[in-house]
């Protein structure tokens, strides 16, 4: 439990390095295909064991106050690169901001920053930008995402000054469900774990944003982030809250929130699939670009995670090129669809952070439209 | 055909100013309703002249050379006050750019851009911003999206250095097909008319952004934004081009190219709905709100003039709030439809440039179906 817990602590690194994954993952990819397409009886167990698990898991939603979960998850990628495209440093906070809100507001529970620059492209001729240039883009996108993620209350836990945040004050507050105000009721809450001893058994205190400190029934290390379910049946005069600490799933899960997203950084292109981080990857994959098939003629399917991906200035071709893992030129055959969202689009390039908005809204109805037919069809 | 000609001029003054237009546009409706519903004769017959005209304009589309003309309009409408919502003069000029692009993006034809500040609730307390101040952001907005509207080469023609786009070099262009480099080739473009003499009955020259000066058919005013369409065929190694001066509408009708939007000032709310610049007014008008109807409920049938309209950061109800002509404090009534364009939001808010994006998105694809159900149905 305490490893779900950490990895909604921010956390700037990128998993697992090794060169080869690429080619395993297409390698393991092809073999589970096979495999599925040769045995139909596999393929009907997994089935079953899947509806069990949905029929239990509908079960606790329909126990739970909040009504119906949601089981699957959407991730978005896209290159850091895109922040170097604007005018000013102000205007480079603001657009990772827009990423931000872009992704909230269609519930995007993780997001992918990848790296575009080609390590083997480089040159000793040219401007000399200094170490540490490369890649800070991603970084800074990255940071400031999950800035914008983490509840206001708790900012100056995780956030020490920096200078990728020096415009902070400029972005628009993402203003999700898991951002609270001291007053506001709700079954789960964010907050950090305080360095406040407890006597031993009773549990570590939390601040949650609220008047009161929230008693949990773990003794868990200072600093933690962590979701708490909340009694709430509690008396209100006593002096503490009490609640149980949840994996952050759960608010989605069981409570069907939207519960903000987790930042993930990828070296590159291919680790962006390769690094899943959920058991069996991705199940539906969307590269997207105005060379894609168009939308409209097409419709989603259910799924566990999708994962839709954007390009930088150059499109998705460059993110191809400058990735070493991988040998391919045409960016569509990385996913099981590569679609145009914008069909006659009246200008001549849509922005990277403007495709967001309009790919997850045209999206959003085939999605709703996937999972009304699956839960009135079973 | 001079006045539509003038009407692609830039001119920020808004049409009719008389008060009552709301009211007479209401009965006026009402009895236009009531007479269709009395009689389904000239109902039976207005159709069939508009099929007439239809089939007449798809024979001059056939024999045109690019295909398919676009007869349909789509015309967006927000306060400006959203620009006060900015936190720097950079941002606010930025985001003027985002509502430009976005529209351009959906191929809208025209944007208007309305008052909601109330003058009746006006008061001599509190703090005085200087004359002029009112008013302001409408008038800002506009100028930045008519600046963004005109291709690169006519802008020193028609935009003198002015306060409002000190920080234009921050706006991303909107990069839609009547911006043309020199050496592009297309049947239209945008020009304007030089104070260059030529023999009576020879016609004017005008600049339309090529190497060489184009003469057109008519002797016009040096000084007016004229479009042009092109002879092909003739002979490359003339002097001058030459071309025909035609109505702005012709690219779009005749082209089926995305031609830009024309902007237009309204000083309130109800005057986007009656200063309406096409005959009979907008035949398909949507209000967008959080509260609104599900879009994913609805199917959009063809219509000839779609208005689209959002509010500002207090939503629509505080546009009919300021408006005096307005009775109503529900703004759906003032709509055909209703629409919440993202159900499920995983925000609080949706920010008015964010919703153009997305409401557009959504709409797109209805607005395609309509139109191959009408030409496949035909
Ligand atoms: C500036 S665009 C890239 C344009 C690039 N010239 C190309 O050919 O793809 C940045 C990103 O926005 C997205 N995008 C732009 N237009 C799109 C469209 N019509 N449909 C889907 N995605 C689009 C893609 O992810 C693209 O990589
Ligand atoms: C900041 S919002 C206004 C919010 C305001 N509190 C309200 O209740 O309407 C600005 C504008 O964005 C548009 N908008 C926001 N959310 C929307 C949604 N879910 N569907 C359609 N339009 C929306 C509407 O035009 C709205 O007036």
């Amino acid at each position: 439990m305490s490893t779900v817990i950490a990895s909604k602590k921010p956390k700037l690194s990128s998993q697992g390095q090794e060169k080869g994954d690429w080619r395993k993952w297409k390698a393991e990819r092809k073999e589970m295909k096979k495999k599925i397409k040769e045995s139909k009886l596999i393929h009907k167990l997994d089935k079953q064991k899947e509806e069990e698990k949905e029929k239990e898991e509908a079960l606790q939603q329909s126990q739970s106050d909040n009504g119906a979960g949601r089981q699957y998850t959407v991730s978005v990628a896209l290159p850091g690169s895109v922040l170097d495209n604007a005018q000013s440093a102000e205007l480079r906070t603001y657009l990772a901001g827009q990423i931000a809100r872009a992704c909230a507001v269609f519930c995007v529970d993780e997001i992918i920053v990848f790296d575009e620059q080609d390590d083997d492209v480089k040159t000793v001729e040219g401007e000399f930008n200094g170490i540490g240039k490369k890649g800070q883009a991603c970084v800074q996108l990255a940071r400031i995402l999950q800035f914008l993620e983490c509840p206001q209350y708790l900012r100056k836990s995780f956030f020490p000054m920096h200078k990728d945040l020096q415009y902070a004050g400029l972005l628009n507050p993402l203003d999700s469900p898991h951002h609270m105000r001291k007053d506001d009721e709700c079954d789960y809450r964010e907050g950090v774990v305080l360095d406040r001893p407890n006597k031993p058994g009773k549990g570590s205190f939390v601040n949650c944003g609220m008047w009161k400190e929230v008693r949990i029934d773990k003794q868990l290390q200072s600093g933690l982030r962590v979701t708490v379910h909340m009694n709430m049946t509690q008396n209100k005069d006593s002096k503490v809250h009490n609640g149980v600490v949840v994996a952050p799933h759960k608010p989605r899960t069981e409570g069907g929130l939207y519960w903000g997203y987790s930042v993930r950084l990828a070296s590159s292109l291919s680790k962006v699939l390769t690094e899943c981080p959920h058991k069996g990857g991705y199940d539906l994959t969307i590269g997207t670009s105005e060379k894609g098939k168009d939308v409209d003629q097409m419709e989603v399917s259910s799924f566990r995670h999708m994962l839709v991906v954007f390009g930088g200035l150059q499109g998705l071709e460059a993110s191809v090129d400058a990735d070493p893992n991988l040998e391919v030129t045409d960016p569509s055959i990385l996913f099981d669809l590569y679609l145009n969202t914008c069909p006659n689009q009246g200008s001549r390039t849509i922005r990277t952070e403007e495709a967001i908005l309009i790919t997850m809204s045209t999206l959003r109805q085939k999605i709703t439209a996937a999972f009304v037919d699956v839960s009135s069809g079973s």
